[in-house]
């Protein structure tokens, strides 16, 4: 089955909405729009009166719901809705979750308490934003990632793992063991910034890999597919 | 003795088929159609009847089963036909041969239990998604990738092994120990993103060495090689 | 609510201010103008009698005054106003404050000591020029940045950090922490230097992120951002 | 003195043969030719009544003999002729010979049973393939490489020392420590995959240092030098 | 106040002369004009009667001189007019200084007994020829340069900090550190090595960061800028 | 005083031969002409009854004689002149004087011995071929290079130190700390490899930095700089 991603466009370019209970890496530069991708995501899994888990290293409740207001996807409808559990990992609920910062635990821990969280309370949508989370809170080795997310793919939730990337021209591990992986993409263009958003993998599907426009409306995100773009 | 590779238009490009009994390292980046390739592979060893072994750090079995259900090579009968063994690392299974995660064993050990077991029920097909399995597993060092394929090299099957690259302008120990190198590209032109396949290396045959067209088809992926391909 | 940044022409590009009890990251080349950009913005807050506070690595408060005396923003009388606290990292005071040169301390207690000055007196606007700073004052590791970025963003002052970039084509941490992404550039153009600013990042706000020319002149620097810059 | 190379225009480069009792570094990508060119330099010397020790890391004597099978230069020939030794680093002669794998030792005692051997036997050709030998089989450090190739140009045989490049833009030590150099080339020209060869050192001989098509066939590879081509 | 540079064309590049008691960074590739740059610096002080202080770790005092006796700045006679210490780290009144070669000391008491040496004599102009030597006579980490660079800036006198660079694409602390910073160039032009000037950094005052062209004279160095150079 | 390459056209491009008493880097990549260079220096100075030490990681006495055998410049003549001491750092003689390799020494005490040598000679001319002698015989770090060449520019030879190079794009240590650096250089010029020779620094003398054509003559080494080529 196919879950909506609730922006604009995108199903389109995965050929139907998001193949369910998956992992998906979303990647980009720093404001290119994974944020607002993903909450978009957990607004349409509200509406949908789904259960949403939105774990955040880089937002709190107040932050985030503030900069989605000039948005009319309802994020705040979202939070409010009581479908929504959004854990800033800074927040003393955060550290009581995730452990003091600097009191490094073992990846092991935190997959454990993410994974129970999910399971025991039947999660439909996970956003993690953003990797940064395991070099912060655990000893961060090879492994890390690899049991990280080979952990949350066997989980029955549709999962975003936002992931930070410092150099542009270079694959990582979370690219390879994720079900699927969106690349947000800013680019100049005749001496002006565009946005895009591109599918590079989805496996199980031939999705469309083209660069697709991207654009910021009232309405959020919305991508600039033609009716017929997947393959 | 040449095996079949169960992709449509590849054989031509290798001039009839995969040399048997050798080792053939298949590389890309995410979401090229490593895995796609190597599912083709051990469906069209099941339906000849011949022994397979796909082990899998990425996909459990019930998930590679559902992504390969869309197209029409048959690898959900292949899984069902008692002729292959499928491997998740990541199940208790998977542990019970590997070891917990976390627990590292030694690349000798590993090596010995998967060789083993292809030496002790004359596996004719193995492929091994991916060589990540080996930073998991064990204490890497310079000598794991060497020990290991040239154990693998030593076997009777006609074995894939999927590696991943982060640069992809750089070669890596397994391109040079493999019998074969296939790589898979992802490419612009024009705008828009293509999918390509090349033979780098294939010893005792003199293979084409160019980029050919790749397609995902109903029928599983298709190299669009011309009869006259190999050289 | 808004905060305007002081700066001629930059907040058009910011679509009316800067969003205000924020965390921004100032960051490009030698030279580029980080640090006049910043003096402006605390000129600024000074003239509207606002709190500031001015941490610096680079200058000392003679030093800083005599650069900005050629500026009609009128850094001199913030100086002098009573409103801006200037702490010079290697005088006496900022020996007090940060810890010996070469003696160094955790992050946690050097961010203790900038957020509880913040909270307790109320600071309406910080900058922090650089994150040097931490290399110099703590054992900087990978969660150093994560953790003071993040005690900075709670806050409730709007404040800049500046960040020196070894490898223009990477990201850093503190890319993808801030709220907000200010890159300063230096560019050949037809055989001549030019100057440019560009937001690359602004949480809540979707702002012009092109390129735009910046000009030092006689009022300080200015953006050369059309009325309709904001989209 | 110079020795005949066994491959087709070959000599002409080198204006005439390989000056013998010399070391070549022979290196290239992974299928650009390096090992069939070793092959066809020992079938030669087996032909011209010369003692040949060819030591690998990559190859069984069964696979390489049936990878060379399909060339009419004669390499099954010369494994049977009784004048050349076929060492497999992985078989049991090889560990009795290297050590075990895994099994350490200084690069001082594998350097001295191969100069041992090469000397009491009076080797007239030898081929190491590949340099990966001295990481697998020894503590590589800084001096290893200097160490081996130093002892390996003391020798009276003509070696050629197969070496991996991983990244192609840059030198090696054995680049600078041979006498001579030989580079194999896998280029994109017009959209097609050719090979070349180019001898970008040759002490001693002013050589052509351009790069000539190289080209399987049945004889084996061929060089497509002019016969006027050393200058 | 504005110190002349002594370079014909330089000040008018600089707007009027170097802000005094300032740290400059002069840096560029092997053979770009560092030196001589520094020694006509260092002879426009000595005329002017200033006190000076060259370092170096490059020259002993008579191979300088005689570097230098081919242009008619004058040098010579700066090193005899009792103005000029010259300072040779490898000579033995060097060794005194800094220490032996070898027996490294910390950054602080090299620190000291310069800025010592520069604020108890009245030092007007200094040059330390090079950043080499902290790495030389200090065990040097991220903090060295920051402690060296903020102690020189605190003393009243003029001073170009020599930094080579091995990686021409990368910033370094140095040049976020100093006051100002100076770029040699050799580039290519029209097949054709040119050399060039371009001042990238210099706080408070709105340079010219265009290169212009840089001739070795009779005169020594002399920079072509125009009258109206400076903006 | 001026000393003469012994290499056709090279004086010119360096102003009439070679600031005496100094030390010169000489670096390009493998087979680009450093030796041989090297060679003919020393056999200017021989002819010119000059003392002469050539010190070779790379090749015995018979070795280099023979290679130079092909060439008119008389290296065999200067070998058996007994003006030429020839040491060889792998034959007992160079063993006793460096040390037993893997026996390995500070950089003092192979510099007092090469240094001590000289002095107590007189030697006039040196070659050091190459570098990587610091690498093999010292604990190389970050002094080592600093110390050894510091030692080397202190003695009254006229000296030549061979560098090797990985990366043609860094600067070293030695381009800097050297009087003089000469650039070998092969590149690629309309589809064939073209030798070129270029002068990127020599302390006191205004030299002509174009890149010149370098050939291999029956002369030896000649450069095809015009007359009037210094400036």
């Amino acid at each position: 089955m196919s879950v909506p991603s609730g922006v604009e466009g995108f199903d389109r370019v995965v050929d139907g909405g998001l193949p369910e209970g998956r992992l998906y890496v979303v990647c980009g530069p720093p404001g290119s729009g994974k944020t607002t991708f993903s909450a978009q995501f957990i607004a349409a899994g509200a509406t949908a009166d789904e259960r949403c888990l939105f774990i955040s290293m880089h937002e709190s409740r107040d932050d985030i719901a503030r900069d989605m207001a000039g948005y009319e996807f309802g994020f705040d409808d979202a939070l409010d809705s009581g479908r929504v559990t959004f854990l800033d990992a800074f927040s003393s609920d955060g550290q009581r979750f995730f452990g003091m910062p600097g009191d490094r635990r073992d990846t092991g821990s935190i997959t454990n308490r993410i994974t129970s969280f999910v399971d025991s309370r039947d999660v439909d949508r996970v956003v993690i934003d953003s990797t940064m989370l395991l070099r912060y809170f655990t000893d961060d080795d090879d492994g890390t990632m690899i049991r990280f997310l080979s952990a949350l793919k066997r989980t029955d939730a549709t999962t975003f793992l936002i992931s930070e990337m410092t150099d542009p021209r270079a694959y990582a591990d979370e690219h390879y063991l994720a079900h699927g992986v969106v690349f947000f993409h800013n680019y100049m263009d005749d001496g002006e910034m565009r946005r895009g958003v591109q599918v590079v993998k989805m496996r199980g599907r031939d999705v469309d890999t083209d660069i697709h426009d991207l654009r910021f409306t009232p309405a959020g995100l919305v991508v600039d597919a033609p009716e017929t773009a997947a393959r």
